[in-house]
């Protein structure tokens, strides 16, 4: 493990079986494949992976037979964030004790306009109810939670516990609050919610990314880094571009119907298409103009690459 | 029991102790003397109950101790909306199993613009796993959920369900949209959320409110409506005014803060004035020019008032 979080993290989407309750046979031939493609780590119950939509009992179910399956705990990072302390310790103590260091953590979020004191609390009630070898990633996401992790909370808490508050995922979209977040918090690892800005975080010192793009494209995202960290800038730049086409493709729909939508088509399994209300799933019309779109970009997977790759 | 639910409720606040859990023996005390004090019903684990600060499991307990202790069920109305469906039902039937009839349900509040085919889904999916004879009362408060409940989505609900979907509580303030709703969906109960527009919602054939005011002036609404009720239009204006001025001076501060620091004060006891993270307690200063306004609106309460009021 090394001494902060960093690399190329997926978003994991969260099959779903008839029920709504979640597939943890499709989940677990997903998250290997992400790991196979590349991705240093996978973001398990954040946003993309509709964590809201499930109870906590099911979400530890869930990560006890994901580790149990063999996935290493060290390459997960798990959202816990709830509205409340109770949950969100309860999630996070379970995953501690499967061996999971990094939690991704939402602030309360049915308050709207809170005082950064409140916002504070509610963290610090969390870390203070966490062992020494948690690190926590704060979870930016204002236009779907509602309440920003403002940069007065982001100081105060790191001043308090700088080693466990490691790092946060700025999922606002903005790129210059990313880049602000970069320089101001040296040693904070700030990670992209957008696959857009990749390259851009990488080259301003970022800790990479945790997007939902990467539930397709993790492959691609993989070449940026390492292009990257060998200094080929053209390679790197290459690589970039083709994230970034299939990421303004997924941006003009509701996104996490279209990853699943698009993870159907590909794995020739309609069960990946579901979501939980208040999500819906893309008409069938939708989902082929959004496969052609795909298909033109160079995003051409066949059923087999889903088997046949090797770790 | 009446055959759609209306009256005058309060919001209640949830007092809490030094550890965040609820404090039901201050909870009950305040419920009785709201019940004493002219409601017809109190709403718990609303908005101004801070229920999405308290787990499923510690809402449960909550709710089994207040009717253990007498407190008529039949004059509650449950909060049970969470993000997802299986917290939101296993509230609702607990509450069921209690003898709960109304049950107050946000729409999941995580995901934003979510389309009506989902938000119907979610509020579907809920009624599908309820009995015959539970009420739901939708909870329209898109300023704090970032959820409208939307006309269409009413609309479907009523005709697949015109009896159990038997309610809407409307706080966003907007008196034109509360007339609406009363126009548009003859049969359903419509609630103010706002204190103010407590004798517009009657003399237009709402339902009555559900307020935190109320935790203040269930008395001065109770007189509204007993004057409204008897054709006094005059006297239900008077107390209609008394009641807008207390709202006013509430609104401009953070509400459930504010609430908790009266309460306090007018009970002489501290502990009241607790509030979860993310929200914070309103500082002395501000205690002290809240209760000075209050006091010039005639809101003049002594600890005895909290005792001495028979039913």
């Amino acid at each position: 493990m090394s001494d902060r979080p960093g690399g190329i993290f997926a978003a994991s989407i969260t099959p779903v079986d008839e029920d709504g309750r979640v597939d943890v046979p499709r989940l677990l031939g997903h998250l290997r494949w992400l790991l196979q493609r590349g991705c240093h780590g996978v973001a398990m119950f954040g946003t993309t992976g509709e964590a809201t939509s499930f109870p906590v009992a099911e979400r530890r179910r869930v990560l006890e037979a994901v580790v149990e399956a063999g996935i290493d705990p060290q390459r997960l990072m798990v959202g816990v964030g709830c509205t409340n302390r109770d949950d969100t310790l309860e999630l996070a103590r379970h995953a501690r004790g499967l061996g999971v260091t990094d939690l991704l953590m939402l602030p309360p979020f049915f308050y709207k306009n809170v005082p950064d004191e409140g916002l504070h609390r509610a963290f610090a009630e969390v870390l203070d109810g966490l062992d020494d070898g948690a690190r926590l990633v704060l979870y930016h996401i204002p236009q779907v939670s509602g309440v920003p992790v403002t940069f007065p909370v982001i100081e105060r808490l790191r001043r308090r516990d700088p080693v466990r508050v490691a790092g946060i995922k700025d999922s606002s979209g903005d790129l210059d609050h990313t880049l602000r977040l970069i320089d101001t918090f040296p040693g904070l690892a700030v990670f992209s919610g957008s696959d857009r800005h990749l390259l851009d975080n990488l080259r301003r010192g970022g800790a990479g990314v945790i997007t939902a793009g990467n539930n397709l494209v993790a492959d691609w995202s993989r070449r940026v880094w390492d292009a990257h960290r060998a200094g080929r800038a053209a390679e790197a730049e290459h690589w970039m571009a083709k994230v970034a086409t299939v990421r303004a493709i997924l941006e003009s729909r509701p996104v996490i119907p279209a990853l699943k939508a698009v993870l159907a088509a590909v794995r020739r399994d309609p069960a990946f298409e579901r979501v939980r209300p208040p999500l819906v799933e893309l008409p069938a019309s939708a989902r082929e103009e959004l496969l052609a779109e795909l298909d033109a970009a160079g995003f051409t997977y066949e059923p087999a690459d889903f088997t046949a790759v090797a770790d």
